[in-house]
C-alpha cells in the first residue's frame, strides 16, 4: 500500500528517469562549488540558482545552518575537492519563529523520558546577521581550507531573487 | 569582482526570478513531507521526485544521514507539521569510499592544532544497510512522532531511477 506521496514521488521519477542522460558524471562537482542553505520547502535551489546534474554539492538543513553543516563541508573540500562555498538563508524562515527553550518545552509535553536540553536547534532572530554569522563561522574554522570562497546570501521567497550579504 | 560560479548563480537566478509566480505560499510543506538525501551533486531532489515550489522539506547532508539530520527533522515534524519521511540514499556514494580514520589522518596532516578525532564522519560500507539503519534510527528514536511514515530508498546515478529498501 502506497502513501499518496510516495505515488507522486514515484510517477515524478519515473517521468525523470524517461529522458535521463546523465550516467557517468563524475562524484566530484564540476563546478568544485558547495551550496549551503535552509531545507524550506518553497526553496528549490538547483531551479533557483541553474544548476544542473553533477554541478555542486548541495547541502540543506533547517535555517542552512554551517555549523550543523560542517561535517559534509569537511568532506567536501577535502575528499572532493570543492573550493568554493555560497550560504543561502532566506526570508520568511521559519527559524526566526522561535526558541531553543520553546521547542525543548514543545518535545518535553510531547515526549515523555527524552533529555532533550542538551539539543542547539541554532535558532537566530536577525536574518542579515544569521548568514554574517555563519560565514565568519567558517572563515575562523580550523578546518576549512583557507583559500576557499565564500559569500553569504538571502533568497527571498516573495521574488525567487537572491541577494548578497557578504562578498567572497 | 565575482566569481564565475557567483556569475553564473546570478544568471540563473535573474532567469528563475523573471518568472516566479510562487508568492505567497505558506511555510509548512503542503504534501507533510520531508526528504533526507544526500549533498550529491548529480543528485537533484527535486527534479528526480516530481517536487514543486511548496511541497516538502529536503534535507541534504554527506550521505542522507538521519542521524546527521535530526535537528532539522524535530524541527519539521514539531513546528511545520510534516508526517512522512522519506531517506534516500545513492549508488556510487562518497561515503562508501572512506573511512573515519583515514578522513582524520588527512585532516590532521592538512591543518595544524586541530583535535578532530571526536568527529564521526557517518561513513559506511553496505549501501542498503545504510538505508536500513537510518530507517531504524528514527523508527526507534525518542523525538520522533510515533505515526510518523518512514520509508527507505536508494537513488541510481546510472539510471536516474529510485527503488524502494524499506516500506512506510
Amino acid at each position: 500500500m502506497l502513501t499518496e506521496n510516495i505515488t507522486e514521488i514515484l510517477e515524478g521519477n519515473a517521468h525523470y528517469a524517461a529522458s535521463y542522460t546523465k550516467k557517468g558524471l563524475p562524484l566530484p562537482p564540476k563546478r568544485k562549488l558547495v551550496v549551503v542553505t535552509c531545507m524550506d520547502a518553497r526553496l528549490l535551489p538547483a531551479k533557483a540558482l541553474g544548476l544542473h546534474e553533477g554541478d555542486a554539492h548541495v547541502i540543506r538543513n533547517a535555517g542552512g545552518s554551517a555549523k550543523d553543516a560542517l561535517r559534509s563541508i569537511i568532506i567536501s573540500q577535502q575528499l572532493l575537492g570543492t573550493e568554493e562555498l555560497v550560504v543561502i538563508h532566506h526570508t520568511d524562515c521559519g527559524m526566526l519563529t522561535f526558541t531553543n527553550s520553546q521547542l525543548h518545552q514543545i518535545l518535553r509535553e510531547r515526549f515523555h523520558d527524552v533529555d532533550v536540553d542538551d539539543i542547539d536547534f541554532l535558532t537566530f532572530t536577525d536574518l542579515e546577521q544569521s548568514v554574517r554569522d555563519d560565514v565568519e563561522f567558517l572563515r575562523s574554522s580550523k578546518v576549512i581550507n583557507p583559500h576557499i570562497r565564500i559569500s553569504g546570501w538571502i533568497y527571498e521567497v516573495e521574488t525567487g531573487k537572491i541577494r548578497r550579504v557578504i562578498e567572497q
